[in-house]
């Protein structure tokens, strides 16, 4: 039986090599006074925004610039919306990794309000955002994320008190992702890798999720094809290779698509407490996590009997995936849970993603990060302690 | 290599048994002035429309009903949009079949104009529909044309200068498809049958499609797999099962989907001129030519030699898929091509899908059918003959 499912919209994709010179015709539809939010210097030093802002220029487009530094914070958002808010926007158009995309859309949000977005923060405020936005176009230079896909824009704030919340409406839902494989070539093998695992983590937790529907399970194996055959080689040999970087770009960009709707598990509950607790990247703690929290999951899942079964099947379907076979029999799927764990395990290696240690993080803070932990849609129910070893295991 | 692609949106779903419910608390997010249209008695007969009017009342929410009888013809457009132009509507729901789906939709569209909807006919009228349009709502009640997610509302005009053809807008796709297979439970043998094979050629045809990208396969495969095991149990011993109804449902809102993303092949092409020519209902004309249209393009794409091969490998792919399996061996490629066309043609037989005879198509009518039809996005090129030859095989 197909279980009840909703699945909100997901933005007009414009997906291909070259595609970024799409936007210039499509800004216009959106009117002549549009802020531009790119990242620090690697737009830059690629020298895609020489091109980016001569065109807009020779198209008599009135455009305004705003670099983003990191991850996200409330004054990151708030002080440029305070500047722009009079300012009468017709478009925002984001420009770069995980963090400009998020700010993009915060920053498009929250022009329609008045106040701080630590108020419509999921957790953080008590108030609720409509949905009102001017309209935002996300253009992403990493394959990480997704979230030139999704409802959210994830805003943190580092420390003791520290949070990595979400602000969230379906509405927020870029109007346009132009995905072009091409502004991805320059992402140095360390982002690639940490942005590349974050994709996978989110495929395999939307994947195995109990929210899970037939639409998000067709797309999240698509991108977890795709995404296998690719991840190492964009790290390596392949960074250059316009297809590896397309199969990554669909990976991030269906990753976001299936989070929105299926939602996702252990490893991103943790990203989140650890990611407001510590300086880390974030899709270096998924990354770190997602070996040893699907080795949990299946080791639970397994202790379950029939009723872990259907949950098990799903994680062997991905293991088989990763060999290349696209049958799983129903006797082999301890093998092929196995074969997964492995795989994920030899892509942790490969890819020299660092453990927890390297950011400071100790056992004695262990206790506080589970404090703060939500399981989110895990594909099973695990304890305090479960995932404290999942933790410990990757300190 | 990915190739290029674009995705346009789709509608924000709420799917499953039940869920028909939720249309009264969307309802009043819209506002307080609705038009319903509906089809001929078969809302009635099950007891839904008493059901639906009253709660609309209790909720007093100001509605008026549109009852569509047949294929929606230009005048059955225009006639209610000039009777309600002018009440200030917030918003058009229509809840039936394919022909109710897409006479909603026009509705809806047209309601924004003041002339004619033959004026923006694609190849009919001279003028482009600019997408502003009532928001729309569609609530299917028969699982085949997938109007309930495309862009598109086909109108026709029957006789010998008739045509098929489409209003078409990004902007049409309904804001919010509700699917309830409950609603379908009541769809007889024959509507079921015909409905199904529609869905399924529309999957097919998106498949096989050069328009085709990775998130068209992954949805077309996903909606294969559950109709074809489900289509011959919705026309005989599962009509009343929920599971059944279900599969049927997925695979219709799936076809509509991709049929706006990666388009359609010859058997719409000749849907198309023949539906503009003959009264016969669209899923007969696509079920009946569904199998040979299918071994036509295999013969074609087989003669090709290695240009051939990866249309052949999709065809194969299904093939596959419909005994049961997912891998699809490269040396096995013909023999799975062969189990496609034999299951298809089994189809046809078992659910009685008539010939295009019994609807008064004699062979010396092919040649202006050929003339009035377009290739569309089919696997591989076919010529006048071929084309013919599909067409005199199912006379």
């Amino acid at each position: 039986m197909i279980p009840p499912f909703s699945f909100v919209r997901i933005p007009h994709i414009i997906f291909g090599a070259g595609k970024l010179k799409e936007l210039y015709d499509i800004i216009p539809k959106f009117g002549n006074n549009i802020l531009l939010v790119i990242g620090g210097s690697s737009l830059k030093q690629s020298g895609k925004w020489d091109e980016i802002s001569s065109i807009l220029k020779k198209k008599s487009i009135n455009f305004s610039m705003l670099s983003i530094l990191g991850e996200p914070s409330p004054n990151l958002i708030d002080d440029p919306v305070a500047k722009f808010r009079d300012r009468d926007l017709d478009l925002v158009v984001g420009i770069g990794g995980g963090s400009v995309i998020d700010a993009g859309k915060a920053i498009s949000a929250m022009m329609t309000k008045e106040d701080s977005i630590k108020n419509y923060l999921e957790g953080v405020g008590n108030k609720i955002h409509d949905g009102k936005k001017i309209p935002y176009i996300a253009v992403p230079t990493t394959s990480g994320t997704g979230s030139e896909s999704t409802k959210n824009a994830v805003i943190s704030e580092i420390g003791p008190d520290g949070f990595k919340k979400s602000l969230r409406h379906d509405n927020l839902i870029p109007n346009i992702a132009i995905i072009d494989p091409e502004l991805m070539i320059s992402c140095p093998p360390s982002i690639s890798a940490a942005c590349g695992l974050d994709a996978f983590t989110q495929l395999l937790e939307a994947y195995v999720s109990p929210k899970a529907s037939p639409i998000t399970d067709a797309l999240a194996y698509s991108g977890m094809k795709l995404t296998s055959k690719s991840i190492l080689l964009a790290c390596s040999t392949g960074a250059s290779d316009l297809n590896v970087r397309s199969e990554m770009a669909y990976g991030s960009l269906i990753s976001g698509i299936t989070l929105a709707n299926a939602g996702l598990g252990i490893i991103h509950g943790l990203a989140s407490s650890i990611g407001g607790l510590f300086k880390i990247p974030h899709g270096v703690v998924c990354g770190t996590l997602l070996a040893e929290a699907t080795k949990m999951n299946i080791e639970m899942l397994q202790k379950q009997g029939p009723t872990g079964k259907p949950g098990l099947r799903k994680h062997a379907q991905i293991g088989a995936l990763l060999i290349g076979k696209y049958d799983t029999e129903e006797n082999k799927i301890n093998e092929y849970c196995m074969k997964l764990i492995e795989t994920l395990e030899k892509w942790t290696k490969e890819l020299k993603i660092n453990r927890l240690g390297k950011y400071g993080i100790k056992e004695e803070d262990i206790d506080n990060i589970i404090e703060k932990t939500g399981l989110k849609n895990n594909s099973v129910n695990l304890n305090k302690e479960n995932i404290k070893t999942i933790v410990l295991n990757r300190l």
